[in-house]
């Protein structure tokens, strides 16, 4: 008998009914992404070493995996030796998520994408994390991310198409927790904590759930106790509404933060609010948390993160990151992302059925409102479609004969006051 | 505007569209592949350093991806660099095939699995080939391997099913060619060659196609002259009958190769030939090939080939492999596997669809007419079920209790002269 033989530390085999199993909750996810008009693209598992450490992955790069060169030279490994960095022998990485690649990905090809350009990546990750219950060295990431839209309709559709697809899971009982980068800034600068300190706060505020309110207010005082006693009274005045839930209204945000009146992110969170308004599936609500922080230093504005009472972390989150895309593309780009931890979510799950929809877009003016626009598209995701929302264009031919190329056969125009039952499809001529 | 960012050398992006169709063609594959009986597993795409050079892999060992330790320490850095040699600084790698991760998988998990494991593997491999037009240094296999039978019922369904997937992604017009290591060595021995030189003569032989029988008689000649003059003659005698396509039977087989009348390969292809009549889908022939080597070290007995005239290279390849197994787990096990060349069928076929089947056992008895059997699990397959073949064993109930708790929902028993009219059909209770 030969000894034992295991899959690498960390790491797992799936054996026919976990792969099944896996298999078809991938397939509700996807088919629930595309029928929200997202497109599902792959890259390669690796990328290259530099950029993957070049400081967008925060925490993530220390733990990445690295790939030894081809055809080192002698010279090459002695001075690698001598510099006593074995990192010089790498010139390849796998990934540690899905978005410094898309990153990547969106620079390469922008050319051949979509001006608002809505990515599904459903792919393996890998994360060199000490082994224990729960916590894989190799694991699958499913995303969609919306590349190219400033406005928070990106946000509605990412939360929207995330909770649907949590709910055909079966996943009920979530509750999707979100904040926003500038209501956070806007707090530490109201307690009158100087600039300078911010993200080294955010870290601190962060660790809300593990140290409390008083850890919190302890590590704060290190740097500045003013703003730390003043914070201390922020987190303890929220502290009641936070444990009932907060709606995410203007009014409610208001009522918890009211020296932030002016805040550009209570702005943007009240129409996300608003816009999502009934359109959430039974099973998922959507709570305001002031204390949210999500750990990547390249969030710019809504950040959000999914709880779930049957996993003690989050089984998702995301948020906007404004500025990342354009440390490949050379231009900022607004993108904004929104992650499933399907390696959570698909031990917390049962399973059934989805199939293959018919692919449709609406054309919607720019003040058509986001919820009345989002009304309509839930009803035709309802019927089975496969549904794209693009915004009216001057040349609206360029648009019809692209999304007619990309498989879409009927349009409708959607503004102020049309409902689903009104809609007047078009063919679109491929 | 920055510098050009693109994925790493000698692999791909893909683009929506060519992602989708990758998908869908892959989900033809698997849907082919379960109907058939099999069963989808996954390994990590890392497996340990030494596994992956253990001499399994052939040539491919050469091209493998090595993964850097994790906190390589100063001493083993200057160890490496002493001895020259930077994989003494790797633990892991990136597979080079399915095949080697199959073997490890099948001797870590042989416990959970069924008696006879029919696995399938859709999944990409690493290999560190000088990048050229069709050749990729990451890329998909979709693999099957049944493991566990040492009859050629393993080889029969492996090239119905693996027919049946090529046909069903509309790729016409392809020649499977078979052969039987025992028949090359039984060649080898008949022209007076010493078996010590038989492997050295099958990588010469393998030359074919591009050095002729010239070449092929050129270099074999370095060897032993006159066992080369003697190979010179079985080539030129059977390249008209090749040319033509020698059919898998006895007949024609001893008609090519009249001195090798008993040879166990022929014995099996004569099986396999007569299990196959009628049962490979239409646009796809098999032919026996004498000449035909395939590159790898470990097979034992038969050995196949998909070629495609749109395709310079195989679009698929495989055989048995009855020694392989026992290298990870310390006792043989046979096993036989088919490969489907994944990116270059892709880029031959026009895609349509497949859909969800009910899953049914075959139960035969050990001397049930292979062609029979094959008959009525094509008809099956026929009508959309997923069909699993099962010999019939002393203790039925396990097996009945096992395929139950695999979701199979109905068996019925198949004995000679029974046909798929008169199957007597019985619920699996689960």
């Amino acid at each position: 008998m030969a000894s034992p033989v295991n899959p690498p530390r960390g790491m797992r085999d799936f054996l026919p009914a976990d792969k099944a199993r896996r298999e078809h909750a991938l397939g509700i996810i996807r088919g629930v992404y595309r029928s929200h008009g997202f497109d599902e693209i792959e890259t390669p598992v690796v990328e290259e070493h530099g950029r993957l450490h070049s400081g967008l992955g925060g925490d993530n790069e220390k733990l990445s995996f690295s790939i030894l060169k081809r055809g080192i030279k002698p010279e090459v490994l002695d001075a690698a030796a001598a510099a006593g960095d074995p990192e010089q022998l790498a010139d390849l990485g796998l990934r540690f998520d899905l978005t410094v690649p898309l990153a990547r990905y969106y620079a390469t090809h922008r050319a051949e994408l979509p001006p608002v350009f809505r990515a599904i990546q459903i792919a393996p990750v890998w994360r060199a994390e000490r082994p224990q219950k729960g916590r894989y060295r190799q694991f699958v990431q499913a995303d969609i991310d919306i590349i190219g839209e400033a406005g928070v309709l990106a946000e509605v559709e990412l939360i929207t198409a995330t909770s649907q697809a949590l709910a055909e899971l079966g996943l009920s009982g979530c509750v999707i927790r979100v904040n926003d980068r500038r209501i956070l800034f806007g707090l530490l600068s109201e307690i009158g904590l100087d600039a300078e300190h911010h993200n080294r706060a955010l870290i601190t505020i962060d660790k809300l759930d593990k140290i409390g309110v008083d850890g919190v207010t302890a590590e704060l005082a290190e740097t500045d106790p003013a703003a730390a006693e003043k914070l201390r009274g922020v987190l303890e005045g929220v502290g009641p509404a936070l444990a009932a839930g907060i709606p995410v209204s203007r009014e409610s945000i208001e009522a918890v933060l009211p020296a932030l009146a002016e805040n550009d992110g209570i702005e943007n969170l009240a129409t996300l609010g608003s816009a999502l308004q009934g359109g959430l599936p039974e099973g998922v609500e959507i709570h305001f948390d002031p204390t949210l922080v999500r750990g990547m230093g390249y969030y710019t504005g809504t950040i959000f993160e999914i709880a779930h009472p049957g996993s003690g972390s989050s089984v998702g989150g995301g948020g906007r990151y404004d500025g990342m895309i354009g440390r490949f593309l050379g231009r900022n780009v607004p993108a904004v992302g929104f992650s499933i931890g399907f390696e959570r979510v698909v031990d917390l799950i049962a399973i059934d059925d989805n199939a293959g929809p018919e692919a449709v877009v609406l054309v919607t003016d720019a003040d058509t409102p986001l919820d009345e626009l989002m009304a309509i598209k839930r009803d035709l995701v309802a019927q089975g479609k496969r549904v794209r929302i693009e915004k009216r264009q001057k040349n609206m031919k360029t648009l019809l004969a692209r999304v007619a190329a990309e498989g879409f056969t009927a349009f409708a125009n959607v503004s102020t006051g049309t409902d689903s039952g009104s809609l007047n499809w078009r063919e679109l001529a491929d």
